[in-house]
């Protein structure tokens, strides 16, 4: 059975609500300043519920027409227990049955997931990874965030934390990494180290990688210089992750995925060169597809997945 | 239903033939030298079917009281096709039809796999994995292999050739790999590279991985030395799969896993320094415990399962 549902995308700046319609298109949306809530986890909850409830006010619909509600937040996420483990930038968040409180206040179902696990279940049934049954997504951006959809189901992991790419090294003696490893991914190509990189290579201090990707597409030399190193890294991550997992397709996303046109390519030729060639050969590149939406598309899938299982 | 079946472990040295009692116990073997079939495949086709009725005949058994037939082979396998794509180690493998083929000689139900992947199966099934949702299964010897146990299934991949930790890069300028990568965790801790380095280490012509365990059984400390550094390269290796996966149990086996007890402690350490706590808290490090017997058995519970589903 088919359901509208609202799908709640928790990001550190915006809280981004969406009524989507039982076919999986967002009909309404607003967005509220996650700042305002942070300073006690009882605010952040009672805006949520505000908010969800408001949005189901102004588009006439009650308990009865919606069929759950879904929320992804950025951190550590028990889908099963409904419940946050901790939220790295939101303080006081540790060990909140987040969904239980919700319902209660909400008398609906309510379930919850992190993130970027429910972009990845939202490319894969509407977007840029449909009839897929194995895949990788990735979200580029100050952290590099990743889900895996393995046998058409997302993977959580028994501690609901797989899917940390980011947080894959790729060099035994690599930089330090706020994760408590070395060498990892993120140290590589997270934005504030992209950034600093941008800013030595060009001998400046105010560099951007909207900057940078557009000095690269006018055919700057050391812009695409910047870029094909940046590709290098996240396809070494990526023989790792094709080697050890087969998967049919990558998909690129994150707020800012545009600026990455430069590394497609670049990490195409990484794979060819590097990965086994039974997975190199299968696996395709792909941007995402669902761009802001996919949050609130994901949120939607976890709400028809719940009630189908 | 539980019912006996004969299992076959394929390797490079010997072939290994099992009747498996329906509970999971190997009640009869025989072992042939591979060698003598690998001229041409009909040979080894041939070898096979005779090999299995003989064991048969030999129990007083006949096709109504086996349930099937499982072999496991060293190389890339089509499991849903009954397809041995290649076998590195035997030529003339390449796109055969084995379980087809068998089918119509021994008239019974045939079904073939990976030889690692059966292994993983086995210690999932009754060894070292029992009642363990989530795993990888290494085997140490000339190559690195392993399989992925997720979601309490086997995790073959789209095109089969899921679960190659041997092939998880460990350093982006690393050393050439036979599989046309670099840095892979095979270069630093197959038997060959080992034996070249224990060598070194030591300043001698003629070492052996049993001499470098006995050496370090008695305290030696460049042999120490020698396991540390191998534990500190496959818990490198492991961090990726870790925060990747973030699986409940690492088991490690193959025909050699006793010289490797020194390794333990240090691929726990590197976990516990350089995985993500979420992740590396959970996970169990363990060896193997089904030994020689494992690719049988593992061949067992893939006939049950393939009657199964």
């Amino acid at each position: 059975m088919k359901f509208a549902t609202i799908g709640v995308d928790v990001g550190g700046t915006n809280i981004k609500l969406g009524l989507v319609h039982p076919q999986g298109k967002v009909i309404a949306r607003t967005s509220v300043a996650t700042q305002s809530f942070t300073s006690h986890k009882t605010k952040l909850i009672a805006a949520l519920a505000r908010e969800i409830g408001a949005m189901m006010a102004a588009n006439g619909l009650n308990r009865n027409n919606v069929g759950g509600v879904g929320i992804g937040l950025p951190g550590l996420i028990d889908y099963a227990q409904g419940m946050v483990g901790f939220l790295p930038n939101i303080p006081g968040w540790r060990n909140v049955p987040l969904a239980a409180l919700l319902r209660q206040k909400l008398r609906l179902p309510v379930f919850i997931d992190n993130d970027v696990k429910l972009i990845a279940l939202a490319e894969w049934k509407f977007g840029a990874g449909k009839k897929t049954s194995d895949l990788i997504c990735l979200t580029l951006g100050t952290g590099v965030g990743s889900a895996l959809i393995l046998n058409n189901r997302l993977y959580r992991g028994p501690g609901n934390s797989a899917g940390e790419l980011g947080h894959v090294p790729l060099n035994e003696q690599g930089p330090a990494c706020n994760c408590g490893g070395f060498g990892c991914l993120e140290t590589y190509i997270g934005n504030r180290r992209l950034v600093a990189r941008a800013n030595t290579m060009m001998g400046r201090k105010n560099m951007t990688l909207e900057a940078m990707h557009a000095l690269a597409a006018a055919g700057n030399g050391k812009a695409l210089a910047f870029w094909k190193e940046t590709g290098e890294h996240l396809g070494n991550a990526l023989v790792a992750v094709v080697n050890l997992l087969n998967p049919q397709k990558i998909i690129i996303g994150g707020g800012v995925s545009n600026n990455y046109k430069f590394i497609f390519k670049t990490v195409r030729d990484v794979l060819d060169r590097r990965a086994m060639s039974t997975p190199a050969g299968m696996v395709k590149i792909v941007r995402a597809s669902l761009g802001d939406d996919a949050g609130i598309l994901g949120a939607h899938v976890m709400v028809h997945n719940a009630h189908e299982s």
